[in-house]
């Protein structure tokens, strides 16, 4: 039997440890705070990249790419950007190793300093920017709707696998307009890809809103974002888009002359979504037995298992059952592993989250059916052999339709509104979850209330209703409630 | 009408830059020897990537990903590695910058220098095989078959935009076995594919080989080639594959037990292909009218241009078109600007490459035909509507085909056997191209000969005959030909 793993009860964060070793999706490495995606938990992300790839081109962007490496200057055009990632960045300061003189190993050679260091990536705004310079002219050459898939590096003092940490992979969409509105727009219709892929794909239901003034991303006018709510009650920014006004274009002096002939500086949105998405895939959906996994993003549908074992009479119907499968377009696996024993197997696909398990031994050939176990509720049924593709298409439909079903109840379970500090302490402390409530706009008070609860701002949601009422903690008049919640 | 560029005649060097920029392909970049790969440019790496991907998958392989950042004393654990790479690693020393007291933007902060130097991977044998250290400990844990799409990054001094840059994108397969036969077979099974796509998917024929000892990869046992031809006579390694023994393992201490319950060091291989392949199909197909792609790697097979312009009338007939072509799985894309004039457009889809082109007028639909230009012999004819899509098809197979029979002739033509370092010297000079010759297999042989003519021994061909022979420099016996050209 795979060995078990702490429960959420018992201790939350070491469960999420736990899913991530077991489950096989992550290895620390030898690098500080940089991990290594294994290849189970690298085919999840590889799900997520040609679904949201898929979307993006479906909404006329392209693909590019753009310099790891970014002029240490570069960062300082931008006086809010330079703030938001100084204290974060790697450093390249040398080209060169060399032998140590004393024999034991290299070290660094000093005749190959830099003239103006290097800074990896930490988002590529500016090296894009410095490029649409080169690209824009007139306002036939907009809009530009770039992306690329790239990895990015930030000094993080804490770090956790998937959630945070020092080196992640992300996309990052850089769009340029001519206008204001067209840039808005941009920014806000990827918000929209981003909430249903959340949605539609990760079964993960997330509240769709604007960050306030401080929460905003560096160098933003507006930042846009989607927030899920974790297990634990905590919430997780899950991907945000910007619309950076003319911000960047001013940094880097991006001009395009309009249909009138005067130029004017161009308009910029941005836009990520990292492996993060995996860390908060983990956190919607694992139960105690370890990982569960929508069917969208699975990187095996079905796992079949000969009972006791792979033997030649039940290995014909298994082979054609396979192919079947996949000739349907299910990602399907056959364990033909003849050594262990179908309850240590059960036990670990019951780890690694796929959706639907079939056992199949030779009694339930002679009955012409198939045990089916789902790993979402955990039911078993016996399912007549003849018809079992449609069944399972049904099945895999009916998995993601639940997950995204009870994670929405789970959000609703943890959704609160509180009109007094007491009452919005109370509810942190006992229930967590995401807490509606008024809020006077001030960055003072939002950081009072962060100190003296570790509870932020998560958004102002884009759907929430004109209603008078008074700010929590300062009391002042406010328009409308705001999300809080502690999150990671 | 688009520019034009120079010619192959004229100065061949300048006609690969003039494509590169004319066609869209790529960028220079702010950060010396970077380059910035431009949405077009990036689609024939996206197109390559998949069928590679696909290749990798169906030949058991997984993707993973590993860090970015490699320990600075990793490197010299093996001692062929650090000579091969230690010389051109970029190396990250801090991991803070800040303001300038001066107020002139940004400076390092020396209280962030790292315990050790991290250096940007060159390749990542070194970080992998620490890793496998962990993961393998039995032979039920062999065989490991992984790879990784990833940057990587090396000091060139001198660059050229996709056929050595600073930093590049590639994919980067290591695998770990149990027997040295294994690794023998994985690394040779991997020089098949990367043979097979080169010729079936950028239609470009090529030599299969072993590496002298002198070409081999730094720290490899056997380096496996395949050597491509381009249009000015120079051979262009195109991927290379490695059977590495077992001096990662034992560089980094990774020893499993056989099934007797003994401990062996685990046998490895290593191998990759880049975004030099995008350079490789410029060089190998395109004309001094512009780029030529193979229709199975471009980013369009067919560009339908409206004549003189989106008319109406036009619009309906191309509208429809275009969903049959879509939908038959062809990649078409519409023309619809309004302003420029039908020659304009015929240069501009002439330079990107585009394997054909439709043009329909008026006089064209009343005849129930269009007007079919292919890019790979420019010749045109009138086709029946009726029937189209079958004939696109048809046109785009043949269109593949000829590139590589055209590639193939081009290689038959520029392919000689010299017996004597005269002769050798000559087709150099005259003709450039592979040579076969006899060679005394001393690394003293060829370096002299590499230090007189600029050749190298591209490789030692797999299927090169037994042949008594005398080497054409040393005059000693040798036993097989191997193959010269001046290189990329």
């Amino acid at each position: 039997m795979a060995k078990e793993i702490t429960s959420r009860e018992e201790n939350y964060s070491q469960w999420y440890n736990d899913i991530i070793k077991k489950a096989g999706l992550a290895d620390k490495s030898a690098v500080r705070g940089c991990m290594v995606i294994k290849p189970y938990g690298f085919a999840i992300w590889e799900n997520m990249k040609a679904e949201l790839d898929r979307m993006f081109k479906e909404t006329g962007h392209v693909n590019a790419y753009f310099p790891l490496f970014i002029p240490k200057s570069f960062l300082s055009k931008e006086a809010d950007h330079v703030e938001g990632f100084a204290k974060e960045c790697a450093v390249v300061t040398h080209h060169r190793l060399m032998n140590n003189p004393d024999g034991s190993g290299v070290v660094v050679d000093p005749s190959s300093k830099l003239e103006e260091e290097l800074i990896v990536r930490p988002t590529s705004e500016t090296i894009i920017w410095n490029t649409y310079k080169d690209w824009i002219k007139s306002y036939r050459d907009l809009p530009l709707l770039i992306n690329q898939w790239a990895n990015v590096v930030r000094w993080e003092m804490r770090t956790r696998p998937f959630l945070r940490t020092t080196e992640f992979l992300w996309q990052e969409g850089h769009t340029a307009h001519a206008t204001q509105a067209e840039a808005v727009a941009e920014s806000r219709l990827i918000h929209d890809v981003y909430a249903k892929f959340a949605e539609e794909f990760m079964a993960m239901p997330v509240i769709k809103g604007s960050k306030s003034e401080n929460e905003r991303f560096a160098g933003a006018v507006e930042t846009y974002t989607i927030e899920a709510l974790m297990q634990d009650g905590k919430a997780l920014q899950a991907g945000t888009s910007h619309f950076l006004g003319q911000n960047f274009a001013k940094a880097f002096d991006v001009k395009f002359s309009n249909d009138k002939n005067t130029e004017e500086y161009v308009w910029a949105s941005s836009w990520g979504v990292s492996t993060r998405l995996v860390g908060a895939l983990i956190m919607t959906h694992s139960d105690d037995q370890g990982l569960v996994l929508p069917p969208k993003l699975a990187p095996f549908h079905i796992v079949i298992v000969p009972i006791p074992k792979p033997l030649p009479e039940l290995m014909e119907t298994i082979d054609k059952l396979e192919k079947e499968l996949k000739d349907a377009g299910i990602r399907v696996m056959v364990d033909r592993d003849d050594k262990k024993r179908p309850g240590f197997k059960f036990a670990e696909y019951e780890m690694k989250g796929i959706p639907i398990r079939f056992g199949i031994g030779p009694r339930d050939l002679e009955k012409g059916q198939i045990e089916v176990a789902r790993r979402d509720t955990k039911e078993k049924s016996s399912v007549p052999i003849e018809g079992i593709v449609a069944y399972a298409k049904q099945l895999l439909e009916e998995i993601q339709n639940n997950l995204l079903a009870r994670a929405k109840t789970f959000r609703k379970d943890h959704y609160s509104s509180a009109d007094t500090f007491d009452e919005f302490k109370d509810i942190l402390e006992n229930k967590g979850g995401f807490i509606e409530a008024h809020w006077d706009g001030t960055v003072e008070t939002e950081l009072k209330i962060k100190e003296q609860t570790k509870a932020t701002i998560r958004c102002i949601p884009l759907d929430a209703k004109e209603e008078e009422g008074k700010c929590i903690f300062s009391g002042a008049p406010s328009k409308r409630r705001v999300i809080f919640a502690k999150s990671y």
